[in-house]
């Protein structure tokens, strides 16, 4: 039986082996993932983001755990930031020593990429077919929320929970300002600090300032650590996953993520394009060469790269 | 006389004209770039990054007057992340209120951009080659050290000084140490506090596990707030600078840094181009259709876009 075979059929090994492949940029991985599309699409895709230090992986867990009460199956997938520079993941392989590991019924990866442009989000969204494919019923995408590549990443969730803290610097609160239009589902996390409440005042203000109407995302005081208030949230993300489906926004949602992927799939392909012929024909560093010259201008240079992936 | 003349001779308005240009993705912008390029490369420039709350826009102040103090001219740009659902910068223009914007031989710059697709380096990259025609003898960016595209921002400086902070959580710390290997000068900001030293020893450690050997970036413990050894820093700096250019690596260095933007702008100019084509003849919706349907997967409908392209 081939990967693809055993993946369907619930095969643990084949499930962690085609993860594997995608984080090492194997096209058979891709290939499988292609033939398997079609049997793809029930599970329902939760994306967890918030700033460094909110304890983010603990609610995870905690959330995870609410979920398989619920008698669901269910995927974790903690995306570490890549280091750009030495192709390693920064934060290493967290592995999570708590029962859910033990759980068959649970399957829990880190995810790091091997430096490659843009391989971060090819390999997360390939990993979320892959837990798909094999009967996960939800699937939990958790990336830390800085940056415009991990907003991606988790862009692509059906709910989007972005978790909060009390008393971040003005700067992290900042950053984090920058990517709550995407939250469907907030939660302030260490409610037992000193500032929870007025975290929870700040982001309902800035709620009544956005013009979504129809919905209006609820913010959830919870202690991930203490395990306080986790199934208030879970309902809440329950709650926003029958708003989608009761008016039909589900589809108009996939949509957009599917728009966004395919278009992530191409630039990335793009890049390896250029690269591989550029590299190839040693036109790159002619370009480079004229360009620190001064005899070409970097603008100019982009046009011949342009022009050679049209030949 | 137009802009670029303008430039050229030195005209502070048109300097802040061509910077908005670029924000607003104006081609007429680049087309000046291009004609102005050989009038380029006078400038050094030296990109400051590190954790968000670590103090980076005071210091750059600091670190810029004692630029001034040795009669240089300086250029600040402070890059803002820029939400890319609201398009706004988010950390809003930031005005500096202190004796450095009544200087003329400063130009100071809050920069987002209007969220477009790599706009972002774009726009800086444009903005540094701005400030180096207009005159400039030292360049600043400043940015936010954290996601891949501020990373990118910031490695094109021929010196990057990377902020620390005792004490930040460990999540932090992690999400820093991923563009540690970029720093060629390290300053620990707020060094008054407990902890320095050992923020300190914490990077000296992971210097010696670096196998760079020529050069071994500096660590400098500072106070921007208390101007406590900025002119240790600047001399560190300098230092780089002299190393780089005793050495001969500075062409090296540049021509990584020429490399990276013309990859950077030929991966903008292929999504742009790729949007126009596949929104103009509907292809990119009817593919998204497909595979919204499970008729066709999501790598089928990139290569159609590759195809595309390439016609």
């Amino acid at each position: 039986m081939n990967l693809g075979e055993r993946l369907l059929k619930g095969d643990r090994r084949a499930c962690a082996r085609l993860i594997t492949m995608l984080e090492n940029n194997d096209d058979q991985a891709i290939n499988i993932l292609k033939d398997l599309y079609k049997h793809s699409g029930n599970a329902y895709v939760i994306g967890i983001t918030g700033a460094p230090g909110s304890g983010k992986s603990t609610l995870t867990d905690k959330i995870a755990k609410e979920f398989r009460k619920k008698g669901k199956k269910v995927g974790i997938l903690a995306i570490d930031p890549t280091s750009p520079f030495t192709g390693g993941a920064i934060l290493g392989d967290r592995i999570r020593m708590n029962d859910l590991t033990l759980d068959k019924n649970v399957f829990i990866r880190s995810m790091g990429t091997r430096g490659s442009l843009g391989g971060m989000s090819r390999a997360t969204w390939g990993a979320v077919k892959v837990l798909d494919i094999f009967g996960m019923d939800y699937i939990f995408i958790e990336t830390v929320g800085v940056g415009q590549s991990e907003v991606d990443i988790v862009k692509i969730a059906d709910t989007v929970l972005m978790v909060m803290v009390p008393n971040l610097g003005d700067d992290i609160q900042a950053i984090k300002a920058g990517i709550m239009e995407i939250a469907d589902v907030f939660a302030i996390n260490k409610s037992d600090l000193d500032g929870a409440d007025r975290t929870k005042l700040e982001i309902e203000m800035n709620l009544d300032l956005s013009d979504q109407k129809e919905y209006r995302p609820p913010v959830v005081k919870v202690s991930a650590r203490q395990s306080e208030n986790i199934g208030e949230l879970v309902d809440k993300l329950m709650e926003h996953r029958k708003y989608l489906e009761d008016t039909g926004k589900i589809v108009e949602r996939r949509k957009k993520n599917i728009r966004l992927e395919i278009m992530k799939l191409a630039e990335e392909e793009f890049m390896r394009l250029i690269m591989n012929k550029a590299l190839g024909e040693n036109l790159l560093e002619d370009l480079v060469n004229n360009v620190v010259l001064k005899e070409m201008d970097p603008y100019t240079a982009k046009d011949r790269l342009i022009e050679l992936i049209k030949e």
